[in-house]
């Protein structure tokens, strides 16, 4: 059933955390296999309910389509069908992948006797703030439900009808599996000023994850009063190597910024080998200004590209460089070394995904070594710093932060550990 | 040389973060066996500068018997020639562990081709706040060089000669093994001031470890911009089962009260089965008597104890409950179950360290299975959980924070990763 905003009550947060804390420790105490079948019948509901989510979403989209929301947006926010099989395929997908919590590591026995080891455990309630996409609803809930954490949800308004059904979808899935409801839990208000109340709640949460824009990220960062994984903004660069091989660079640059240029593992700036730089920019030129790109250029690139007709060229300027686009534009600067586009990188990285293309094994064994970002690749698509194509199965986000966890936030990210001390009455001497 | 406090000036902080930036860039390009030499350097400088630096300390001990600081915090402060020893033998303890950067882990080849894993790699700049015994400085230096990261150190007020003189010792060690000099940066002044513009240094630092009271960990978890690794309140539970062995009981109980009663990792509160009450507390108030504990009992526990000649018991208030008593106190209360006891820890755990006494095996594991907390423990003494006692050489600190790092930490946990993925030209579909 598609909510009535207007009737919307402000929830009782704290309400919400007591029983979020409360569903956590019964998760623990939990087998893995009622946790997958929460996740078949997460997978199952969505199917079986297709018609209720799909009204809901009708609902979103004609909201969004009278707000005045942009086609890209709008297309972001659509369920269709295929959308929601989609989604109980990555449930079950998460289902599949193996139980984070059944380990112990790092095992040590001491010359006194003690048995030492780390057990892996849930970090316990994850609070989501989220924005746009409702399949972030059933990534984020399925993979805190597989890793034995309760979650707070919290989505944006322009799908909040969407996220509100599919949460019930959820929520009767895990009450049907033998878990409790209160597992996963959605914010039924979209009123901005909970956000701040959420992010006030150390108590009750133990691990709060902005994913959406810039501003939101920056928001949780400063007003966070638990600690918060933040990321998401990509300043991706691919520095073409001047041993690179050219076709596969422009490959890999076309990939990166064209697939799906608004998300964050897109390209945003190109360094260029100046003794590539000639053939490449007239090769690379000449797709991307079929494809509509705007092309921010440093001088040189600028007179390279000025040759070719109908490109969408433009100086850049210093805002040009460590911006995060997402859209069709991209910027160029042409380098004379490895190191100047190592100085580069380190200048502008925002510390998601950085990467070169290359054939020499030296420059690529510098760029892995040097670059300090969440994700330092060779010769691939930034566009794979991503969960599912890292085989994590999906992603609560990625993380740009260099504490606790790196990149994609997968299961094994969403665990801690505790120690283990087994004795037979050793003292300390 | 000791330090005239009333010449000191401001450091320039932000020289000092630039200076650590520059120098942790260097760190990561450089070999263990550096690394190691100067470690080897640091233990070399500590005897043959012995007579400088027990010169400090004698500043800072006729500094802090005028200042009237009890025999205690005294105790703790003083440098003794075996002391210096011990300190150098702590270092070459860390220099001897396995350097903890050479590792690539969860590796994985996907079915397009691409090679990932997650490259160990250093966190960057680590600030350490701490207060009182000089050697910390010793411990989180010898740490953060093994494991490739900057320092800048911020020691207390009474130690303040010592520690500078100390980090002398430990730059110049670092520089003759070739690494910069300002991998190791000391904070020379004492000034308040700097400590709240440190927590604002987020472009700078990395990561902040406070090492001190409930004052300072409670400032810096509520005033860092960086992310902060808190811990080292231990608020320690032992629980004696009503399947203890009364004489291990005994012994764990007295070794975590007694063998050093101001330190985060002694027993606060004890959790006594009323079916093993009666002998353990008439047999425990004859030992404890003698030692001069003062017991905060409950009701039951009272009664009991009231029978003990000269045993220093009062009847205990809400506030004895959850609290670090850092002194030869502690709280006493009678359970009739493991659940009581579970539900008092759950209730009052500061998450450092909690242990139970017991020859079941199913309370054992309840207790391992349930108890949230860094380091959980059968059988042995709270005072265990320690870097050293642990294998782990030295430790930076002890988190009770549930993110990146759970109870010691170590050289491992000063490390974060980067995912490097190696392809052929992959891009995504």
């Amino acid at each position: 059933m598609a909510f009535d905003m207007a009737t919307a009550v402000t929830p009782d947060l704290k309400k919400i955390g007591d029983s979020a804390r409360l569903a956590s420790r019964r998760l623990g105490k939990l087998s893995a296999s009622l946790k997958d079948q929460a996740l078949a019948n997460i997978a199952e509901g969505l199917v079986s309910r297709q018609a209720e989510v799909l009204k809901a979403n009708a609902a979103d989209m004609a909201a969004g389509r009278s707000d005045g929301l942009t086609d890209a947006v709008l297309d972001r926010l659509v369920i269709t069908p295929e959308g929601l099989e989609d989604m109980a395929d990555g449930v079950k997908q998460v289902q599949a992948l193996p139980y984070p919590l059944a380990e112990t590591f790092d095992a040590r026995d001491m010359p006194n006797g003690l048995r030492l080891g780390k057990r892996r455990v849930p970090l316990g309630v994850i609070c989501a703030i989220y924005e746009s996409r409702p399949n972030v609803t059933l990534d984020i809930a399925a993979l805190c439900i597989k890793s034995g954490n309760a979650t707070i949800l919290r989505g944006g308004k322009e799908a909040f009808n969407s996220n509100s059904t599919l949460a019930g979808v959820i929520r009767d899935a895990v009450k049907a599996a033998g878990l409790p409801r209160d597992a996963v839990q959605f914010i039924e208000s979209t009123d901005r000023a909970l956000v701040g109340q959420l992010l006030a709640m150390r108590e009750h949460i133990d691990l709060v994850v902005p994913r959406g824009g810039a501003d939101l990220v920056r928001r949780v960062a400063e007003e966070a009063t638990m600690p918060a994984i933040t990321g998401g903004i990509g300043v991706c660069h691919i520095y073409v190597d001047r041993a690179a091989d050219v076709e596969m660079a422009l490959s890999i640059a076309s990939n990166a910024k064209l697939s799906r240029p608004y998300v964050c593992n897109a390209l945003d700036t190109l360094l260029v080998h100046s003794a590539v730089a000639p053939r490449f920019l007239a090769e690379l030129a000449a797709d991307w200004k079929d494809a509509g790109v705007e092309v921010r250029c440093d001088r040189r690139a600028l007179t390279m590209l000025g040759d070719v007709a109908g490109a969408n060229t433009v100086a850049a300027t210093d805002n040009d460089w460590g911006k995060e686009f997402l859209s069709l534009t991209a910027a160029i600067r042409i380098v004379d070394s490895i190191d100047e586009a190592l100085d580069h990188i380190d200048a502008y990285t925002s510390g998601h995904t950085e990467a070169i293309v290359t054939d020499s094994y030296a420059a690529a064994n510098r760029f892995l070594d040097e670059v300090d970002a969440g994700v330092v690749m060779v010769n691939a698509s930034t566009r794979f710093n991503d969960g599912g194509q890292f085989g994590l199965g999906a992603e609560v986000g990625i993380s740009t932060s260099k504490l606790h966890a790196r990149g994609p936030i997968g299961l094994k990210e969403l665990t801690s550990y505790k120690w283990t001390v087994i004795g037979s009455g050793q003292v300390r001497t």
